[in-house]
């Protein structure tokens, strides 16, 4: 059995060659798995990500069902901001509702930073888990200021992000006093992961997409560098929509780029060029589809992928709920078996 | 008072030369005015899209208030399928909501055409329409059949389009011969406010932005261009997030291509080529901001614009319903003004 550090994932993420192409998915731990609904009965998402227990049990049950080449620590991404003293919620089939918005320069002094000590639950997971994983890499994770910063100033999802946009060109000085609070909230939430023993990290910047390049640049780059700039192993960087943004997601400090299943992987690489790892990116809705197209479709990512100076195959997007698991446990044998 | 076809938009639309950028803004009728709020009251969605003397007065209102370069028919994208028998409804603060989801051939034979006197209330309309507004052009209005077909497989708005997608993906016979019949139907319905006297039609396939170029050639864009195809007055293509399908959109049988807040107008024109307008694109967030915020910004979608062959100011999605209407009232001053 091979070593953490000279696993097919860590090869792919460093640009090296590799034995086989791993694979992982988005959202593995989660509710396509019946053994996961089973376990998250009766307790609620935020209160399941602060006990070890939960934490550890729920990261190995897609690497034991699907044999993937990594886990991913399950969490939330706004476990930091809550544990930093964010009063919110995760309320099912809604997302996190904040109670008290984030929208004026007074409600940002109320942030403060986040110390190890708020997310000992955090460290004791990751330590629990690089015990029980063996030879397989877990992936550490946190959301981007940008994403957790739509949520404070929406207080919840939103579709538009009008408010957020409207703080961030209304008043500048307030956008980035925020976000630089929230890229040292983040910034500790993943060295606690990787003090504790995690192989990598991912950076979520869902709603990255929703912004203009210009305005990507001018108002993310900046914060999303801070997170990332220095860290000890390989950082993947993650968002959907963000064709147009590949290259500046690239520049922020990411080993691997996230690409969503609209950005064909051979055009990917040919935006981030050679000193980045491409991570993705078949439609998680393909999986819904009949075998015959999902093998087609698995094929063609690897095909496309070939351009890229490095490898880990994933969903463009998170895994559906109602995906059928027995599917990803095929597509993991699909790529370890394809040439 | 210059003639409808000499008016500056559908010169622009043509791409000849313009005494000013003409100007309108998508959802410029509804939620954002006080006065549509007040004549809505109490009136649902769609019974206020089927009263003439309503979607009349509703389409008015922001000619009058903002002196708008175009007038664009108040309706809804489900309009026509509803008239064409599908049992559905809009609900305030969700969207469309179908009783019996399409997911199956014995589905898409339920569908029927759309015939003339299905929607004698638009044509009626569009008649009150063209004799009220003088010199000033009436946009048309359908959905595509993509973001159609999303709907009624989803059976409301979807994040994901996964049950479409899964359909798409694995039964495309049953897909096709679903949007052949959506694009039957859109067809008709533009044509019917063709024949009663719109000067050009916008044609908004909001969802495609969901798909792969690859996808979106293989799935789409033969409806869309039966949709397009020959119809005798200028034709806008527009959807969100569509960056990475601006060329295959205007493929479809686009005149004027929409473009979203992502993408620069400099970028687009590259991207579909000197044969096409454009329309677009400033990010309707921005008008939440202080305005000389918005002015920069209007300056910058117009500078961008200057590389196109002809240029629609617009946003780069609908309205906001919580934009301040005097705003839009500037915005449209600005764009008048500026040389």
């Amino acid at each position: 059995m091979s070593t953490v550090a000279d696993s097919a994932f860590l090869r792919a993420c460093r640009r090296e060659p590799v034995p086989r192409t791993p694979v992982w998915f988005m959202r593995q731990a989660g509710r396509s798995l019946p053994e996961y609904r089973r376990i998250r009965e009766g307790v609620g998402m935020l209160a399941s990500c602060r006990r070890p227990d939960l934490v550890c049990e729920i990261t190995l049950q897609p690497v034991r069902r699907h044999g993937v080449d990594a886990a991913i620590l399950f969490s939330d991404i706004v476990v930091p901001v809550a544990a930093a003293g964010v009063d919110l919620d995760i309320k099912p089939g809604v997302g996190p509702v904040v109670a008290e918005p984030i929208r004026a320069a007074a409600d940002v002094d109320r942030l403060r930073p986040l110390t190890a000590g708020d997310v000992d639950f955090v460290a004791e997971a990751v330590r629990l888990l690089v015990a029980e994983l063996g030879g397989t890499p877990l992936i550490g994770f946190a959301g981007a200021p940008f994403t957790l910063a739509s949520y404070l100033v929406e207080g919840g999802p939103s579709r538009t992000h009008a408010r957020t946009k409207a703080l961030m060109y209304g008043a500048p000085q307030v956008w980035h006093a925020l976000c630089a609070k929230l890229a040292e909230i983040t910034r500790a939430f993943l060295r606690v992961q990787i003090d504790a023993g995690v192989s990598a990290v991912q950076l979520f910047d869902s709603w990255a997409g929703a912004l203009s390049l210009a305005d990507y640049r001018r108002f993310v780059l900046p914060h999303s560098t801070a997170v990332l700039r220095g860290l000890t192993v390989p950082r993947i960087h993650f968002g959907v929509g963000t064709g147009h943004l590949l290259a500046a997601m690239a520049d922020a400090g990411a080993d691997v780029v996230g690409v969503d299943w609209r950005t064909p992987l051979d055009t990917a690489t040919a935006a981030v060029g050679p000193d980045h790892a491409l991570q993705g990116n078949l439609d998680p809705s393909v999986l819904l589809a009949p075998w015959d197209v999902v093998e087609i479709e698995v094929r063609r990512v690897l095909t496309e992928a070939k351009a890229a100076p490095g490898h880990v195959f994933n969903l463009g997007h998170g895994v559906l709920p109602e995906t059928d698991p027995d599917v990803l446990t095929r597509v993991t044998d699909l790529v370890h078996r394809a040439a």
